[in-house]
């Protein structure tokens, strides 16, 4: 069962560039900076109100998200729904059509269990499902 | 003061076809519908843990989304910040050099206020900001 929205992940040039607009603009705080080398990512994070923007920059032309900004431009890259029953969820997903891209959970970032959705089943918006607390 | 992600609006050509995805793959449950005929958008909305998830279909060729929907394709339109205090917040995006496309809150459905922000200057999020409750 979704329990809560977990994360919205934005891709971004900049990490330094973009982290200034939450901060100064919107007067959110960073809550710390992390690098994901199997997404082949930088990301900062913010919390609010228990749900958490991460800003995405890629450390590799090869990086997904290299990829999205190539083809996209910055902007929303995907939204990440944590699950209190991440294999059921997927199951779920699945007998309903859904096109997987994990069929199994994966290692996300701090040991937390990951899952994409293929935008071209969740009409157009990249879906992670993770377990419980914040995963990146 | 940013209190919340109030919303996340999702451009989408059918509700119907989509809101299958969200109920049925994800387990969501609808809270409503409800046309907002300023905006020329039929919406259909989801409680995820307080975070409205919002499917925009155009009523229109002319709506916002159908331009969206025409340039990019179905995805995610915009966050919804939830605010006490609107009118500080866009003093304060604005003083930080936020391009904003509403200089004051205008009313949004249900009598609330909202007002956005220039996606050029929020490194491609269009992004609300709106006073506390649910907004669309």
């Amino acid at each position: 069962m979704i329990k809560k929205i977990d994360h919205i992940g934005i891709a971004v040039h900049s990490l330094e560039e973009s982290k200034s607009h939450y901060e100064e603009t919107l007067g959110l705080k960073c809550l710390g900076e992390e690098e994901v080398e199997s997404q082949k990512v930088k990301t900062a994070f913010f919390d609010v109100d228990g749900v958490h923007i991460e800003l995405l920059e890629p450390t590799a032309p090869d990086s997904p998200i290299a990829k999205f900004l190539e083809k996209k431009g910055p902007g929303v890259h995907h939204i990440a729904f944590a699950s209190d029953n991440i294999e059921g969820q997927l199951e779920q997903a699945s007998s309903k059509g859904c096109k997987l891209i994990n069929e199994k959970p994966i290692q996300g970032a701090g040991g937390k269990q990951v899952a994409f959705l293929h935008p071209k089943s969740t009409f157009g918006v990249l879906t992670e499902i993770c377990s419980g607390g914040h995963c990146h």
